[in-house]
């Protein structure tokens, strides 16, 4: 079974966030809701409390196969300014395993070094720098780096990861079983 | 400001439920989560877990524009057997008020005796009866009934909601900036 972290910061987006822990977890797929925050609650942009699996002080990269950044505001920004989260998604990224963020998120990989060179997308205007190559789809796989535009691509990004994880066939059920 | 009402039982749709919530309050419509259970934490059919903002016991007609139910099982199932969900519903259709339920709980709708002769839709296999008609659409919206059929089209039912309470400018608006 592979194993995958979603992080959470308060003002996170809840479609964002939410759609990827569904889809994954449709496909058996082990998700952890991780809060960075100290606190188990979590609020989103639009004022949705969840209760958070664990916390990142117990996050071990060796326990997963992907790593995941929800977007939304002030979340992605907090998110991208973690020590910590910079330190997991670091050693994720030299591990060659699967460094994902959506909308805002994708600011974070770019400040954490991950993007050089790479194709990406995010939602406008969040990774306006020269040294990153942007895409023109709803989302963006380039080797180990997955990234996706904003809401209305939070389930293309979640199978995505789905299907980069390994999972192909499911991917395609899930999506029939979910009617797109 | 336009208020609605979104009833919670475990085992929900994450996706059809936050994707409402969310947009909604993205135009400033008043939303609240209301569970149904007796507990404050409601845990969806992936196991995300929710608080939501009020219970049942408290929740008034007079005080709504609009009520929802989210699909999702075991969760649309225990909706649509909730006799207090009924009597909430019954009433506000009496005052053609906004009833709208997605995936599997249109049966709930259909239960409480609102979908009669009504264009309605759902996920496949929740309406085979023969007095309601069927929709051909992702949604359907027929005086105060307002159905959708899944996942796949849980904006497109959040945003006819948003349609339907006079926020048509704010749906696009939204709409675009969520990249849709």
């Amino acid at each position: 079974m592979k194993r995958v972290i979603v992080f959470f910061a308060d003002g996170f987006e809840e479609i964002e966030a939410i759609s990827v822990v569904d889809v994954l977890r449709r496909a058996n797929v082990h998700v952890d809701m991780c809060s960075i925050t100290g606190n188990q609650v979590v609020v989103g942009s639009h004022k949705i409390p969840l209760i958070s699996d664990m916390s990142i002080n117990d996050a071990n990269v060796s326990d997963y196969d992907a790593c995941v950044l929800p977007g939304g505001m002030p979340g992605a920004e907090t998110l991208s300014n973690s020590q910590q989260v910079k330190e997991f998604f670091v050693k994720m990224n030299e591990q060659g395993k699967l460094c994902c963020a959506i909308c805002a998120a994708p600011m974070a990989l770019y400040k954490f070094g991950l993007l050089t060179g790479k194709v990406c997308v995010s939602y406008p205007g969040f990774l306006d720098y020269d040294d990153v190559v942007h895409g023109t789809g709803k989302t963006a796989v380039d080797c180990n780096i997955i990234t996706a535009t904003g809401p209305a691509a939070a389930t293309d990004f979640a199978f995505e990861i789905l299907k980069a994880l390994g999972y192909v066939d499911e991917a395609n059920k899930i999506s029939k079983g979910m009617l797109f």
